[in-house]
């Protein structure tokens, strides 16, 4: 069989509505699905779909064989739409172009090649020598864009970074009283909170970590799917309030401290929660490389970090162009004052620096305006 | 003739098609219509556009009389469509109802009724008696927004004021350095001459004056079309450099200094604009009333004013609420630093107060970002 160019434009907008709906199924994955791809599938057989699936998990089941397991006996003659090149090789699971070919799909759709060169087109040839169509529909942009934090962590020494700030149209993380809650809407936060569900470490600076005590957990319903994201506290001083909620107990996910010796004895003493670490990044260090902590944490298994604050922390990943993406919250308020700017108040940029930043998608939520943005830079593979 | 409720939804769809086109007219009206409103107009005969015109100055013809000209014999029977409610009284011209009748215009569609409640429904009865049919299509939303400047301006005490900016991501119009040129692109920069274009007045602070020594120009093809909108220097001190470019023989367009007396003999020498006049607003203030101001503007005859600035400038017109729209244009930059935010150093608001701004309009420019935010609290007629 080879591979099909030319399908009537009719058909094509038929299969394209079913790639889409694999596509819908891909987004359905987690913050558990790191480091693999997220992967939807859809088996259609007389316009009826048998069956769905995605990848849910790494190491579980891929989206071809959830969606198979769903079709059952239906997915024999029936058409499987994937949304990446099926895998042909062993890993962690079985090749899903043998289930493939044991379920008896007929035909193989698929929206973009694997990012792996070895093993691109290897499906194809796999699937041919069982008999069975493979069809390429040109959804590589969708997927490259849906899987930005996958293809980011396959060259880069260090995991995919947002940074995240709810400001004020003056670029103010609080007011001159200090106060910051709340400057966004409810529904400005929720949808903060969906960006936190997917990253599988959030990264704070001390003074928020004093001063917030935050919690840094998911208040979403549904949110049991996802894995805790970790927490992660920049400290160059170690000068950390003992009773934080963060060393409790009750923290879930893990806890890490990165700091210059030495650690007080007291706060070593409340750190009651067994998945809290405390890592040296050089003595009497005044301010800790965060290269160095990112590539910690990414040999640590952290593919998708995301920093929210506070504004110093913020600003030195700016000045250091160290961050994927950025996120803006901004309500429609003026705070004034010279203080509170969300990027710190160390001189970062000049006018005559070329920008690095490029608009990618702005959304009106309420009131307030979402904002968010890539670096350029970074995302320039020749810059990792 | 009744007012037509029930026309079929294709013909009111082909109506609506024509009562847009008039409103594209009524949007070619410039500064030199007020303090009248915009107003465009299309003549249709068998299906065919025999005229179009739109109000050009205050005092000059207006919409339907220009269409009528353009239309000549061919008026004669036609449809007319017109975005307001025609004139049916002697103002500073003859009432448009008379000449539509004297044309022949056989029946009239219009958009929005007379703001003025006196003369409201006044054109359905002239017409009526004249054997012409009348139909209101109801684009009364899109009128009063077209309008919302001579809207403003019938219950106002002050002139309609619009605070604009070109900042940074992190709210600066200046780098550290104290570098503004340019902040944003030149298709922003562009956008932004076509609103200085059709305001009346420019108003600037002394810091602006001095430092920036500015033209405040519009530099637009077609420009000749509108009139040199007035520059208009508030300075409480007085302190301002004589050697200014708004000071010179060139400048066109009513140059107005708005300051605390004594004005230095030395400055007075140098004013050799003929159109500049010097208004004392009381004996050694610290700060000028800007109401004040604006209220002697009003009378002087100025409906439309623009604020750029400075930051001290805009940061007063803020705390007061004494605008009723805010313009920004949005670069993707980051300068940092803790001086230069665009609504100067002084505390505005707190989180907890209640956000007076409703986002209007979003627009990419480019890599850059416009958003036009409304006051609704100045907006709110019971608060004029």
């Amino acid at each position: 069989m080879k591979h099909k160019k030319n399908i009537s434009s009719n058909l094509i907008s038929i299969h394209k509505a079913h790639m889409q709906n694999a596509f819908k199924n891909a987004n359905k994955g987690t913050n558990k699905v790191y480091p693999n791809p997220f992967v939807g599938a859809v088996i259609v057989k007389a316009g009826k779909i048998m069956g769905e699936g995605y990848h849910e998990e790494c190491g579980k089941a891929h989206a071809e064989v959830n969606a198979i397991r769903m079709a059952q006996t239906h997915a024999k003659g029936a058409d499987l739409y994937v949304t990446l090149e099926p895998c042909s090789t062993y890993g962690r699971t079985p090749p899903c172009t043998t289930a493939i070919a044991e379920a008896g799909i007929k035909r193989v759709f698929f929206g973009a090649y694997d990012s792996n060169k070895k093993n691109r087109k290897k499906a194809e040839m796999a699937l041919k020598t069982k008999n069975i169509e493979t069809v390429f529909i040109d959804f590589q942009k969708t997927n490259d864009e849906l899987n930005r934090v996958f293809l980011h962590n396959l060259t880069s020494k260090i995991p995919y970074v947002i940074l995240k700030a709810a400001i004020s149209l003056d670029g103010k993380i609080m007011d001159s009283k200090g106060k910051s809650k709340w400057i966004t809407g409810a529904q400005s936060r929720t949808a903060a909170h969906q960006i936190r569900q997917l990253s599988d470490g959030i990264i704070i600076g001390a003074n928020t970590f004093n001063k917030d005590n935050p919690k840094l957990t998911v208040r979403l319903a549904g949110n049991q799917k996802f894995k805790d994201p970790a927490k992660i506290i920049i400290s160059a001083s170690g000068n950390l309030k003992t009773n934080n909620e963060l060393l409790s107990k009750n923290t879930k996910g893990e806890v890490i401290i990165f700091t210059s010796e030495p650690v007080s004895a007291k706060l070593r003493k409340n750190i009651k929660n067994n998945n809290c670490i405390v890592v040296s990044m050089g003595k009497a260090l005044k301010q800790i490389s965060l290269k160095g902590c990112l590539t910690y944490l990414k040999k640590r298994g952290y593919h998708n970090l995301l920093v929210e604050g506070g504004a110093k922390l913020l600003g030195q990943f700016i000045k250091l162009k160290l961050f994927n993406e950025l996120h803006l919250y901004v309500a429609p308020k003026f705070f004034g004052g010279n203080k509170g700017s969300f990027c710190g108040d160390k001189t970062l940029f000049t006018v005559n620096n070329k920008t690095f930043l490029k608009l990618d998608k702005i959304k009106q939520i309420n009131n307030d305006l979402y904002l968010e943005y890539r670096n350029v830079y970074r995302n320039n593979k020749s810059l990792k």
